[in-house]
């Protein structure tokens, strides 16, 4: 199986208490005590074996000296299927809110875009199969978590994959720099995917052929451009504030 | 003179473009071409120092092998003092838009910050002089040229910056995790100063007490709270789509 590591405190505990299977081991420093303790006894609780090891080993294991005394050994970050993704929203009786990215290449950015959707409240996030970084130790540690909560799907042809959401009856707004409508004056409170393009490069023409409405984020700098981790926060901040505005209305 | 250096292609342009007088001198790489020219062309018509390196000398002035051929030697950045970025609102015509940030330890969240505030046409930008990452070449890379363009003051004391601003009219809007009324329920068209804390570590109750107004971005995530260069970006999003859609208003 390939395998991945997760390492630090919170990342490690908020993959334990995902209650996720997907945890094998856990290895924490030996002789290690206070926070490391609750990581231990939530590992021994859900079944996952545990090891202990000196502090090289664990640097050694996570590829970083940056550890905090636990590692955990997990099978590479299980991808959901679109088919599961699209089951979501009814799930949870919500307008159906999805995330995908195209050619996202730095573990940083995409571990930031996983936070702010998950605080959001993104469905589901969908990136392509190709030239687009995977779910690795750093996106899950700048995730802070929120990757274990987060599910992704893992898409061949990314224009496909939007085909089928909008026969689904899923709207596509695409963010580009410029010739798109300003966010507010866009309807985000239906059942929606947002897509964003990588660092710098915006989307692909057939990309942005396949949206439905394009969206630009009005700029007022002298400089420029929102970062693409930015950009998604932004735009996932004004569908949920499109929708809790609307349903605060009397 | 305290020296720093800025490495890059597009952060060494910004610079040279921005028509500071920082740039002590840009280092090429020997033999180098194509938008290399660029830079050569920009700096001697700019009047400063090009000399040519190798591609280890570039490493070791950079600190990095990350230069992409070009390295600029800056002094330490400028920052500008608080009666300076006072001025700027009235300057521009626009009601004050100014954010501070307390204790933020990450170079990268600090670009990021810089980038996103100077995208929503933030006047300037307070940092307190201890416990934070100063405006070092990792900050300047991560904000793409956006730190060349955007005036930044560094305070002794957070909070007494915070009252002097107060005695201009200008309202203290304090970001908290939790607690604070929405931002879609503020009215953020007025002049003000936004105020974030550092990682994971939210405001310092003085700083929090020193706020007119707290805001609290709201979660629907499993997980958490955004990253503060999310946070920094959604609510500088907040006040520029609140002053533009009320100038939208017939």
């Amino acid at each position: 199986m390939v395998q991945d590591v997760l390492y630090g405190r919170n990342p490690v505990l908020a993959l334990l208490r995902a209650k996720s299977r997907r945890a094998d081991e856990i290895a924490v420093l030996a002789g290690g005590h206070g926070p490391l303790a609750e990581v231990v006894a939530l590992a021994r609780r859900a079944g996952v074996k545990v090891s202990f090891r000196t502090r090289d080993q664990l640097t050694a294991m996570a590829g970083s000296a940056d550890h905090q005394g636990v590692v955990a050994r997990v099978a590479a970050a299980d991808y959901a299927d679109l088919g599961a993704l699209l089951r979501l929203p009814a799930e949870r009786g919500e307008p159906a809110f999805f995330l995908a990215l195209d050619q996202v290449q730095d573990p940083r950015n995409l571990g930031a875009v996983v936070r702010s959707a998950d605080a959001f409240g993104v469905h589901g996030l969908i990136v392509p199969k190709h030239h687009q970084v995977g779910l690795t130790g750093a996106v899950a540690r700048t995730a802070m978590g929120a990757l274990e909560a987060l599910a992704v799907a893992k898409e061949t042809n990314l224009v496909s994959a939007l085909e089928t959401l909008k026969k689904s009856g899923i709207w596509v707004y695409g963010g580009v720099l410029e010739g798109g409508i300003a966010p507010w004056n866009a309807d985000l409170t239906g059942p929606l995917c947002l897509v964003l393009g990588g660092e710098g490069e915006g989307l692909r023409p057939l990309v942005a052929r396949t949206c439905d409405v394009l969206l630009t984020i009005p700029m007022a700098g002298r400089v420029g451009s929102l970062n693409v981790a930015a950009a998604a926060g932004v735009l996932c901040y004004e569908v949920a504030r499109q929708r809790r505005a609307r349903a605060e209305v009397p």
